[in-house]
């Protein structure tokens, strides 16, 4: 049994991790922190404004915000537990100076940008597809309030497609979270897309890397893809 | 039975033209003229340079190029033949230039920047579905030879969707001619998408607009919806 | 300013209805009735087991089961209040029911099996471009826990297309509730597809049925087409 | 210089071989056979019903029929020519019976059910994708003409994916030749799809097997997979 702590569990993904560790098996629900937004309960744990009770958890899920992360992940490093990171703002700038606050392992530190499994896998058959294919475009699609363009998903799927595919920034309500990556050759197209239809998407990726985050090579990983690799060799 | 003669018989879309002619049974295939390929045969009539035979006709199809195209349509008139034409670059000024070239009728002219019957109903229904929407934006698709961008089916349907709506414009090998138009609203989005397979297409359309060209209650008319609005109601 | 009351407040349409109407500028909230969840609290109006307050409203928002829906129509009408209705199970028979019970208006009653506007608009758009095409297939997909198939609004677009477009089902985890038509013609094909990706999507035609209501030229009206049709002329 | 001989010369798929081949740089076109289609010249080379000049090609490309094909091999296999099979009708039976036809190589033959590159990778893409995500279902979609449903490759890739994905045969006129597979996951999907427009999507397949089936492990290989994971490793 594995015991999960969250950090952030005042928020509305801190929240949701919560909900969704407390319920699967093979994970127990330890201490909820936040500090900013402490007092509430979600199955049966208090959201505590105390770091100290996250020692005793073996992983925990961080979900804050860039001015207060390194600091939290300082901490937990100091505390031996394991962290998995979905706080956003991890550029390799970032990436670097975590190398050096979190030093060697175990405990080991995992940097996840998009939990989404099926957008990890979207990437992968892409790169997998483009070298048989004489060109590709990108079609990115989100709901009219996502302020940047193009997005991240999609700029990060243009680079590992190499060559300098164009991107199509769509911004309608009614959307949720969607990329299509079309490819061109002889007389034939193929077409990658994912949706996103609820924030739940997110839930397995999370899963996925608090159980394996323990187990990974090195003590500093970035991306679900260093989940998804030592799960499918 | 409706005699129809070609113009530009020799060229790519009038000999598929002719062939289609010949094969349906409400019409008959008369003169084939085309002063700068002449000498082939279709359905066992000869391409020939002379422009009087066309006299015997009771529709002519035109699909030449822009400079001979108004000179050809002024004989048409004179030879008080019905015609239909496909040739591009009718803008607004040589619309106009046309009406005064044509005058009254019968017989009349039929002007078609689009033949397939499909994107015209693509427009149709996107004009119809708009005002149940918060915001569209258009994605047309094309073959990477095709130079200009948007295209012209696309500009046409942001103009009848009205509003600003964005157009995308994907260029890559293995693609024909397709448009999408997605409309978002609360919660739920619309698509409509045209994909043209095959020039074939544009046979339906030509066939309609020969057998509807005489009916027309106007000596001179613009687009397939003339004729797609008579049959529909 | 038009006096809204909700029948079902306690459920999980009936509350979002409350809290839509409460966010209208032209709409005011006011009863909320529900016997069987009394107590809670939408934007300060309690929900009660008492339903003589309805009668203070202009139209009343019926969102509750087959069983006491019948029971409630006789209720508001009696009580002089227009009724929007949104409980499912109106067959035919039940529809002639309503007829008898509620007699001549006014107050009218509109009964609605889908409250998308995206989902009327795409029968709409389906039956109009049928006659252009030589066949059409319905492709709806819905998330894995919907049991019935084919879903209702295949049914009754298939009915509405006419001829016997064949109609595929999918089920899967991730989709939430979409349908595809697909027309086909020489060369070409038309694709409308709606995608509903959140509840939401059904509260701007519970607005319009509540706002247009009280103007029907009939006592017992049903679907929302009947709303968008005098929207549209 | 690779020197290439077309056996089946005279039919749809034989001669626009041979026009491909006399396109590329690095490939000579060499004989062209078709006892019951002799007498044709393409680029030069003249079809004949005499198979002795096809021993001075280093491959040969067969796009013949079932009952015809196997004498063909044996034939090339006796004047050591390498072969490229395009022909159908190789099911598992008749790939066994080659195996004894052939014996050891060099030369090498090479039997390929599908040259699209597109669903090639379309396959490998899906199989991949497959183990993170619920469920899948395969919709493939084709012109009114094709007689048999689901098509080989919706079956092969359900194969490939595991499971038993339901499959779903669309079958309209101005399809040509696509299929989607649809993966459903927690809160998103994953879609692939392939989309044949036209015939010389197949070129590129038979080029690329024309340059690599010297070069193969084993004397007799199915599928263009073989080719294609030489090359991507």
């Amino acid at each position: 049994m594995t015991v999960v702590a969250v950090s952030g569990a005042g928020g509305r993904m801190g929240s949701l991790v919560a909900e969704t560790v407390a319920g699967r098996e093979d994970l127990e629900l330890g201490a909820l922190y936040d500090p900013e937004n402490p007092g509430g309960e979600i199955a049966g744990v208090v959201v505590g404004d105390d770091p100290s009770p996250v020692a005793a958890a073996d992983v925990v899920v961080e979900f804050t915000r860039p001015d207060v992360v390194m600091e939290n992940l300082a901490r937990w490093r100091a505390l031996d537990v394991n962290a998995v990171v979905g706080t956003s703002g991890f550029d390799e700038a970032r990436i670097a100076e975590l190398g050096t606050v979190w030093g060697s392992g175990p405990p080991n530190v995992l940097v996840v940008p998009n939990f989404s499994i099926g957008a990890v896998v979207m990437m992968q058959l892409a790169e997998r597809a483009a070298p048989y294919f004489d060109g590709a475009e990108i079609i990115e699609m989100h709901h009219e309030k996502k302020v940047d363009a193009p997005s991240g998903t999609a700029i990060a799927t243009a680079r590992r497609i190499g060559g300098d595919p164009p991107i199509h920034s769509v911004r309608l309500p009614g959307l949720v979270a969607h990329q299509v990556v079309l490819f061109g050759g002889t007389g034939e197209t193929l077409t990658i897309r994912h949706d996103t239809t609820d924030r739940s998407a997110f839930m397995p990726g999370v899963v996925l890397a608090v159980r394996a985050v323990a187990g990974l090579d090195e003590p500093v990983s970035f991306g679900l893809e260093a989940v998804l690799s030592s799960e499918q060799g």
